[in-house]
């Protein structure tokens, strides 16, 4: 089964498709550019969800629901939003089909039911939800409002990747509102650091935090704060962004309020997201030429128990109670009956689909009282003895979650160079790609020939590290800013 | 505040508009018939999907994620299905937006952009789905594939009324492929069954299991199983539906499967949703002319803490260590310390967002050592021992649980007659309302020309005692099943 990868070093991008495809975590589908989010890789997502579902709201966020449909007049309203997304937009324009007179048994759409303005499937919420938050919003007493939508979005893009650039994804949007330009600014800043805090701590990805120059920016944001992950190939990842909106959809959808000394203000607002797109980054920071690699965090079976060769009764008997006590600590655990498969087999299939830990329990082994214990990370393994197994299961796991972390941190400090020249840019660029840090004068002008020439984008200035003096590597006009180009995806 | 609610014997309508908006559930949308589910509203949803996405995940399911688009083709694929939602579809025809040149500022539809097959937005996800379970399903060993997807769809209505009919809606769908008829039939009824005892033990609303005549079935389906609920003005609802639709995707989709004995066979069928219209269920169960009236099993806040009559050191001291010991009970606590609204004012506001268990702490009662206790349900209140509290609340929520149930059951008996005749039955479909058992010759004919008289549908044909020998009360023909009527929503 493995050996129908394409390893990584012949074709990056090839391996890539054949993990999702052989892990089955997503397929095409029938809609040109929609995929189809197969079990496993939709349970990898509903960790993601309900990890960052508990950590909004622990920061005091709820959940509500939006309609999926804009009017194009409130889609416009924001003129820089609206101008962003015009070219991706989905539209709905007719609401009933009819039987179609020229080919019995087929349908088409009814011209007698054309809408009399026409309806954008939301490539992102803002407009729909400040046209609604003009009813909720009235005194400084209806503020702060913090809220959050788990939804479906459609971008029409033309050139897509399974979970990387879809036409339709799921993600999370957070549109927040607020009294002062400070909370807003804080308000994006802490999403900002929670979304950083889950790659770091639950995908185990380290990422860099640091805000988009003004080209990079979403349409319609004053500032925009990502979190910039690197993938095994050299390529960034933008994994996740905050937006602060200043007072721009207020404006758009005219949303005041009434200050505690009784003065009409506009309301300052943000707006966050991560998307499906995080499983796109997961697979390309830990997996390897045998499959996907998952850190324990994530994994929607955490332990496969194997039963060698086959699961008899002795075998089930030591599973089943491995099973409950794993399962007693919180540990997924599945175990693998199907004995039409050989354990080589399964072992291959389990490495395939990441599982962190199996285990391989076998007759002669519980003889002496052992049980194989393998790590899917390192693919490493030892006999550990029943006695104390449930505890060294639990150890693994969490050292499997450190160690993947600590190796992307490896690789990523291996490919953080700084340029003080661009010649110098150029060439760690094409030999070893990641991160380049060098100063900018700040000009859009000097960022677009960099991204013409180089293909090479500002992923970010640092939030750590992103001021100075010194002199832009392109232009040598003087810079106070210090940009982290790479190529990205 | 409550006031403001209209009372049900004078509006029931009205009543239940009332209670969407003033307990902060829903509202319309600036989207012709889709609303804005609002976060309190939103919480019971979220409620009710943990507890069903359990119940599903228990009986062998696993979620996944199909597209929200279908390409008309193969919308069509299955000519009944088709023909069932071919009117109520939201057509999508181009994918991307221009500036206008008549109307600066503004955006059209880019004529250039129009796809070269229109795009529907799901109305259900059959089609879709079948499509890619054909490149799933190969031989008998990739069976039974159980499946859940939780969605939006979008079924164009022209009556639209919060959580009951809405254009755009939240829903579970269930899609399952079989090897037997058997398996499938067994299927369908097994989330017949899950449905009803989430709608009996979770909203504690009692609900009738029976299958649909011909004219009601889901279109595309052989057999649909349907729970039936009764509103307190006299009118069923269908709550939930399963369905055994037989081999007609399959057929329509060319799912084909080798049998353990090679031969080739079309795969059998389920599909099985409930939706947020379980929120207008649960609200016209329950509710009363105060307000919303919630079973503690779905109540997002399930206790709430009233400092009497401002949130003293004393008093929050107090408040603080009961909401712990309650939380780890796993009991759901808010304490409200808004020192801006008077202790009335916040009685009459949880009152309306129907929260089970009310616990008013004051300085004087505190010197007594007790604590007022109101429910909701029946609003009583009583003074409670401080000592013991936490067990007295646990048991309280459990007693109103049942009560809400057995109330609705009683509710429910008083409207449950049976007709000999049809004057009966049209006189009690006047006078009181309520589900009515009467022998029915099984043909359209008969049931239609009652409809149209009555206005009372079929709601089922119960699992029990649907079956029996005698006379149709309408057509005076020989029968042999026993229906219920009923006016529904």
């Amino acid at each position: 089964m493995a050996k129908e990868i394409t390893n990584r070093e012949d074709n990056y991008s090839q391996w890539y498709n054949d993990i999702v495809k052989k892990a089955e975590l997503a397929e095409n589908s029938a809609v040109r550019g929609c995929m189809v989010i197969k079990p496993y890789g939709y349970a990898i997502w509903e960790k993601m969800r309900d990890q960052l579902d508990i950590m909004f709201k622990e920061t005091g966020h709820v959940n509500a629901y939006f309609p999926l449909l804009v009017p194009r007049s409130l889609f416009e309203a924001e003129e820089k939003n609206a101008e962003g997304f015009a070219k991706e937009c989905a539209v709905v324009t007719h609401y009933r089909l009819e039987n179609d007179p020229d080919n019995e048994g087929k349908l088409r759409v009814d011209p007698n039911a054309k809408l009399e303005e026409e309806l954008i499937i939301r490539p992102t919420s803002e407009a729909i939800i400040w046209n609604t938050y003009k009813g909720w919003i009235h005194s400084y007493r209806d503020l702060p409002l913090l809220i959050n939508q788990w939804a479906n979005v459609m971008r029409w893009e033309m050139r897509t990747r399974p979970f990387l650039r879809t036409a339709e994804f799921l993600w999370q949007e957070g549109h927040t509102a607020h009294a002062t330009k400070d909370e807003a600014i804080a308000e994006a800043r802490q999403m900002h650091d929670v979304y950083a805090q889950f790659a770091e701590e639950h995908m185990a990805m380290p990422v860099i935090k640091g805000y988009k120059s003004e080209n990079e920016r979403f349409a319609g944001a004053v500032d925009t704060f990502t979190i910039e992950a690197l993938m095994q190939d050299g390529k960034a990842l933008q994994a996740g962004t905050s937006h602060f909106l200043g007072q721009n959809f207020a404006k758009a959808f005219d949303v005041k309020y009434l200050t505690s000394e009784n003065k009409e203000e506009y309301v300052w607002a943000t707006s966050w997201g991560v998307s499906t797109r995080l499983i796109g980054a997961l697979i390309m920071t830990h997996s390897d030429d045998q499959g996907l690699v998952l850190p324990p965090k994530l994994a929607p079976i955490q332990v496969v128990i194997v039963p060698i060769p086959k699961p008899t009764e002795e075998i089930m008997e030591v599973a089943n109670k491995l099973t409950k006590e794993l399962k007693a600590k919180g540990i997924s655990v599945k175990v693998d009956t199907d004995d039409r498969k050989r354990p080589g087999f399964k072992f291959a299939e389990y490495e395939m689909k990441g599982v962190p830990v199996r285990l391989g329990i076998g007759a002669r082994d519980l003889a002496k009282g052992v049980v194989e214990v393998a790590r899917r990370d390192e693919k490493t393994k030892e006999l550990i003895a029943l006695e104390g197994l449930v505890e060294h299961v639990e150890q693994l796991l969490s050292e499997i979650q450190d160690n993947l972390f600590n190796r992307a941190i490896k690789f990523r400090e291996e490919r953080y160079s700084e340029a003080t020249t661009y010649e110098e840019l150029k060439e760690i660029l094409n030999i070893k790609g990641g991160f380049v840090k060098a100063y900018w004068d700040g000009t859009s002008e000097t960022e677009l020939k960099i991204k013409e020439e180089t293909k090479a984008t500002i992923r970010c200035i640092p939030l750590e590290g992103g001021q100075g003096e010194g002199t832009c590597i392109y232009s040598g006009k003087p810079a106070t800013q210090i940009a982290l180009f790479a190529k990205a995806y």
